[in-house]
């Protein structure tokens, strides 16, 4: 298992910057750039809302035409420049405008990303000051550049990881923000991995797609899907190290995996008004499809959630859930198991409190008192078939109607 | 429109008691029975959850093979008797048989329906004390007889309508439970409706069919869907007028319709911890399906139902929910309106806050005003079709997440 770093140390060939364009009020970093010394060969996944934000418009657009001389991504918070027209698409033009004059490249090879409130204007006098401030003062701190995309995430989200090859070693790295609005099934919210092994196009995008499939796609904090929801990898191959064949490419993709999954799990630690963070294994399902859609059923029900919160082993509502999930499912061959921890810390299954349509004889106390925990993992034996899939989520807590109900205000 | 009155008179031949049984620790009422004095046409609709209750599993097989002799419905609370195996069947016969004992019918007679927590057994020496008590108690109480199937309800719902025909009048009554885990696309809560006009059964069910899909098939209180969601409806022709002709069948369907919207309206009222009735009137869709969809979608959204709560005219959460229904959508040629009050009260559509792919330029202190105020109504203009569906929905409060939260502890 590859081994994941919460840090970034230098990938080679990218500079980055988080700045305070003034776009948020209390002096926080809210604007962010990141720079390729050489032109990389871009992947990227988007929403799949109907609803998409003229970002995620101009970068498909990019990529669709010029997807091998991508330089740049520039990130904006406050508005999500979703909901804004024409009005909105010929912003996010101009932002990627004023960073290729800023730093003497085309504007086809400058991505943008926003996120925030739906419906409102760029307010292109700060995006013009954060533009300025960040191409000047680009670097290494890639701590201040994941801070500089959130909204209401209460922390930055880094990660990278180092590939030795018998060629050299070569490095990923990504940021990702999430906090509210995240779902299953769609693109992801907004992340930026950067790597400097050397991709071609076709490979790049199908290690992506796949990295997301197992990781962002299998994340559940609130059921909602954005309309801003973008993923971008950039390969500039500075390492001097290519991956070409299917055995470099699996490597890649390992190392990819487990990256995409820990800053997708870090999203659902940070969750809006996130109080626990739970794993849910379904196996042993009729299709990975199956156990994919009966873990976000789960996920995402309002009152499996609310019983997370309150540390109540309701496997009924879980069962129930799963019931609904559109997937085959037979109680009576299904078996439940709850245990603290997460998959890497769980040996075995945990308690068993639900088998053969009934409730075990377990002891409510001694579900009570994992329930408490922090982390939890349940297990979900289909018993009809031989697939699996495993989908991390969260409690809903009185915090996230807060948060919520008070978001734009 | 066929006015629908809050109480229940005598529909001719049938009685009612709801009592303690002792299921409930406070003194509540806990426990129902309806009888009518002669045989049934039943028709029924159930949950579509593969995890099926044992009442509604009873229910069903007696519908198969009996349906034109049903006497009786009895209902228990605090067990929903569902997860509970074997066991759990036995105790739903028993409970059948121990009314068709006290009443001198045959158990096959007998419907049973129970809600309440999941995957405990029945309490069968309080379910005996009740059949007792409510076979001995038998009345026109319809009042303590909706209070005694009430959960998490606040308040007894029920509701009836006279037809006036030249051939005489009958009437329609019915009482509901809902609270939470009222959920789209399924069967519904627990309903018992009675009518002394005279149907055939294939009339009665798609009498039934029709009347739950534009009623309790269209609210959503948290996207739940339970596994004891019951509607039955008993007709027993005694007052004399059958309904079996086209325009006799049209005007039974419209007061069913009528009554029927009248019970589901009054569980969201009543749904867990709300404070906002939210009408979605969902317009100019591709299909009726899609209309529907759409309405769901906004209906289910977390995010959307917080800024309910939060009186927040959040057009953008409910455009990116439309947009991710997968329904046929184009948010260029949506336009939505709000208003205070509902459909029976609202003139016109109200304030445009959104329309050709932006809002409007709409005043947020008059939106605030509207949102302030305690029914609101959503009209969802969807430019691309002749189609439309009403949602009826509600916020989630803090309420809701304590309830649920601490429900079986």
């Amino acid at each position: 298992m590859p081994e994941i770093s919460s840090t970034i140390d230098l990938v080679a060939g990218f500079q980055v910057a988080g700045v305070h364009a003034g776009l948020k009020k209390d002096g926080a970093l809210d604007f962010s750039l990141v720079l390729s010394e050489v032109n990389c060969v871009t992947a990227g996944v988007f929403t799949r809302n109907k609803v998409k934000a003229a970002p995620v418009l101009l970068d498909m657009e990019k990529l669709a035409q010029n997807p091998e001389e991508i330089r740049a991504v520039a990130t904006n918070t406050v508005s999500a420049n979703a909901c804004t027209g024409k009005i909105g698409l010929e912003n996010a033009r101009s932002t990627a405008a004023m960073v290729a004059a800023e730093l003497s490249l085309s504007a086809e090879q400058v991505l943008v990303m926003s996120t925030g409130v739906i419906g409102t204007h760029l307010p292109m006098d700060k995006i013009a000051r954060g533009v300025e401030l960040a191409s000047t003062g680009l670097g290494l701190d890639w701590r201040a550049t994941a801070a500089a995309i959130m909204t209401t995430d209460t922390r930055p989200k880094l990660g990278s990881v180092q590939v030795e090859t018998a060629r050299g070693s070569y490095r990923i790295a990504g940021i990702v923000k999430g906090a509210g609005m995240i779902a299953p099934n769609m693109a992801t919210m907004l992340s930026v991995i950067v790597t400097d092994a050397g991709l071609n196009l076709a490979d790049a995008q199908d290690a992506l797609r796949r990295a997301a499939q197992q990781s962002f796609n299998r994340i559940v904090v609130d059921g909602d899907t954005s309309t801003n929801d973008t993923v971008l990898m950039l390969s500039n191959g500075m390492s001097g190290v290519s991956v070409s064949t299917d055995d470099e490419l699996g490597e890649f993709q390992d190392a990819l995996d487990a990256l995409t999954r820990y800053l997708a799990q870090e999203v659902v630690r940070d969750g809006e008004g996130v109080t626990k963070f739970v794993t849910l294994d379904v196996v042993n399902a009729a299709s990975e499809v199956d156990a994919e859609r009966i873990g976000q059923t789960i996920g995402a029900s309002v009152l499996t959630k609310s019983a997370f919160y309150g540390s109540d082993a309701n496997w009924g509502r879980i069962v129930a859930a799963a019931g609904r999930a559109g997937a085959a499912f037979d109680p009576d061959n299904t078996s439940l198991w709850v245990a603290a921890g997460e998959a890497s810390s769980v040996e075995g299954r945990g308690l068993q409190i639900f088998g053969g349509g009934m409730p075990t004889d377990y002891q409510e106390a001694d579900a009570a008192a994992i329930m408490a925990q922090p982390s939890i993992m349940f297990t979900l034996d289909c018993g009809i078939g031989e697939c699996h899939a495993t989908i991390w989520t969260c409690d809903i807590s009185h915090e996230y109607i807060s948060i919520n109900g008070d978001y734009r205000s």
